[in-house]
């Protein structure tokens, strides 16, 4: 199947069981693979940290400079590619664009992930 | 920091505090980028997935290529990367190198991603 026959969907409406329990689709994989490349740069990952773990929930690139070396534009960039991937949703106010996580987006991507107990073992 | 500051440790030995919590660490960030490196391709996921679904945990290259439509060293270079990124073990019987999960590996990842409760917002 070529990527270009694939839709792919925002991640926070991927239906994928955890990867334990049975083999992924080809689509859930596009979903997932999509959303795992935005979170395969450390500094990404920081970025998405400082808004996530940020008291209120959301945080402009102002705040998130603030805790990262990194220039505005660099954070700017990362912030477009979590958004695009839908990790992240923005909202413009006054001069300002604020980010914040979607919970349900890294939620799916937990739960995907997740290891479940086996089943019990009778002799 | 430049990378060759930051000793990568193996995921499954990543301590990072879930990304709703509290910031990431320049060297926590290294560490799980990495792993999400090797989870950003669909078919590297369906390999996984391939084999961590599979009953008794294991599967050599034989098994999974019977469930995806890739050639075998195609899948055999998913494989190695998997391995290198500390999501997979292998060991080597008669003729066949077997996979299996590192299952404190994804469950470290699941963990960074999870989302947690708020506290009670009290009026």
């Amino acid at each position: 199947m070529s990527k270009s026959e694939l839709v792919v969907t925002p991640v926070s409406q991927c239906a994928a069981a955890p990867l334990m329990r049975e083999p992924l689709s080809a689509r859930s994989a596009a979903e997932l693979a999509a959303a795992f490349k935005a979170l395969a740069d450390p500094a990404r990952l920081r970025v998405l940290s400082a808004i996530a773990s940020r008291a209120g929930g959301e945080a402009c690139v102002c705040d998130v400079s603030e805790g990262i070396d990194l220039s505005q534009p660099t954070i700017s960039h990362h912030l477009k590619v979590l958004r695009e991937a839908g990790l992240l949703t923005s909202e413009r106010r006054a001069s300002w664009v604020y980010y914040r996580v979607v919970p349900d987006a890294l939620q799916r991507l937990s739960a995907v992930l997740a290891v479940e107990s086996g089943p019990e073992v009778t002799a």
